[in-house]
């Protein structure tokens, strides 16, 4: 960085001259320049060509303002290299979801620095181009959230059929986890090689357990995840979507920043968590649809929750939503800098 | 009833013999008597005929030994009513969902006695055949889950329609959930009127809400629904599914028992609500496809977040899933009664 950034002096819990904002999902659909990019290509080949990877990550600096750029890419793009195949339609669908000891056992730990090259040339160019900017986030999925998707092979509304590995075969689950922490723990490191600033977690699913399973199944291998990053100088973001009601637990796992959504009120969460670890959040995605009356009132009642305590950075709860008027995510963050 | 229950005695938070326990959907897709049922008949034609819906709400009580009975119908029922149209194909589909002011002034508060007769006949036949067995439970969708259909016209991932209406006319929003709040009261008055012995409200999409949001715009609904029941004999359950962070909101709308799912411990549940309120959940519903010794394991952790308070009712977090072994269930009930 050629400079000091509040984004990332946010995550360190030190004083910033305004609050930083970002949005999760901000290279996305609801804005007509990314939706013109992706009308000459797929998603997948969008993630795989690194000067497009690069030109839609920069696309939210330049039209919103905010504070930090995310590699545009997916958290499933390592778990392809496991072997299990991947296509989107849209939504992800895995080829070979896994479901016995034999497929564990074929499932490899990839080269991610050969095989993932596009990611990390990605990051170079990015790197170039905002010359010190703003920090760029590089990113992967929580071990439980991509056993997820190898599992069932898609989507799903409550994902049972993982959570009953995990429930009637715990040690082939906890075989599958360890691989896929090991794949993650490379695939972060290799990002942080190639210059990423910061690194967030996703577990959008670890949120769909009770908090004892979590602590069980899940929680020691996001924390060994965490652990085996270089991360001196880069802070670790987490962010279990639903996890709420548990943040004792995922702070446990040693992130820098927690992530929260939307369920909980932010000054509640920080009494959880102490004054040891920032927080990112947490505005519901759904009240962009609002009027600017609307939006400007969630602003200020978050930002009365935080009450002027270090280590907060501005975000939404969950990944912007695709028909969210691009005026309304401007003013958003527009008042988040004003406001502080 | 002909005796004490347990299951109705928990609802007052008074002592009981042994913890009750029974299933949210536990007459459902599961059990192969129901689906033998199932097979002659469409799910809109099984909720209309008293006689079929009588037969499949007292399955498990005979073959599981639950302590209630909960009368086999649709949260959807009273909105058909109310003039939009339904069909099931399998999830629900509204074929007038509503969107304007005009869609909402077309809207009727029904007759429910005479235009849902066929549900109050169900529950004076299931009176006389339980004959003091089990109590029986009727119930209702809460105003925000039942808007939430209404404006999307079916399931939703994130429901951002009904949060765009909520958000952006909120006058609008109040006069739907106000028509809605009137018929599902008439609801179930004149469920209690016909013999139920305890209600519990629905409200499965409450959760998707932030506090601050959910205490604003759709609580007083809840509230409002709950103080205009006739309700002096007849205990009320209120289950917020994704409540876990604001119970202290949920709590204020007035029930007599609080549902929980299982992302929340029972023992912090209860230090939030008090002494003056009972709890029902919370098991994770993918737990019972785990062996007997997992689920064992959490229904002892359960109990022993209870530590053997009064007004706990055993259930599960949410809907029983339709692949979950029948042995399994059967199981689950009887441990809560031989470890209570």
């Amino acid at each position: 960085m050629s400079e000091r950034s509040d984004f990332i002096e946010a995550c360190w819990g030190r004083p910033v001259s305004r609050t930083p904002v970002w949005i999760m999902r901000q290279a996305g659909r609801y804005l007509p320049q990314y939706r013109e990019v992706r009308a000459g290509v797929s998603f997948l080949d969008l993630c795989r060509n690194p000067e497009l990877a690069a030109k839609v990550t920069l696309q939210p600096v330049d039209i919103l303002g905010v504070d930090a750029a995310i590699l545009f890419s997916d958290i499933l793009m390592p778990v392809e290299s496991m072997g299990v195949g991947l296509d989107f339609s849209p939504g992800p669908v895995l080829e070979k979801p896994v479901a016995t000891a034999a497929d564990i056992a074929t499932l490899r730990v990839p080269c991610v620095e050969e095989e993932l090259s596009f990611v990390f040339d990605a990051v170079r160019i990015l790197r170039a181009e905002l010359n010190g900017r703003v920090p760029l986030i590089g990113f992967c999925g929580a071990p439980f959230t991509l056993a997820c998707y190898m599992v069932e092979g898609q989507g799903s509304k409550d994902f049972s059929r993982v959570k009953q590995m995990m429930f009637s075969a715990p040690d082939l689950f906890a075989s599958l986890m360890e691989k896929i922490t090991e794949t993650n723990r490379r695939y972060l490191n290799a990002q942080i090689d190639a210059g990423v600033q910061a690194v967030q977690i996703f577990d959008t699913w670890g949120g769909l357990l009770a908090p004892a399973d979590y602590e069980t199944f899940i929680q020691p291998f996001t924390a060994k995840l965490i652990a085996g990053l270089n991360r001196a100088k880069v802070p670790v973001i987490l962010f279990v979507k639903g996890g709420g009601t548990m943040l004792d637990l995922v702070k446990q796992a040693g992130a820098d920043v927690v992530g929260l959504d939307w369920h909980i009120p932010l000054d509640r969460a920080r009494d959880v968590l102490g004054t040891k670890v920032a927080v990112q959040g947490n505005l519901d995605p759904s009240v962009l649809f609002g009027p600017t009356t609307v939006i400007e009132k969630a602003v200020r009642r978050i930002l009365g929750e935080n009450d002027g305590r270090p280590g907060h950075i501005f975000n939404l709860g969950h990944g912007i939503l695709p028909e969210t008027p691009v005026d309304h995510v401007r003013f958003l963050v527009d008042r988040v800098h004003a406001l502080t």
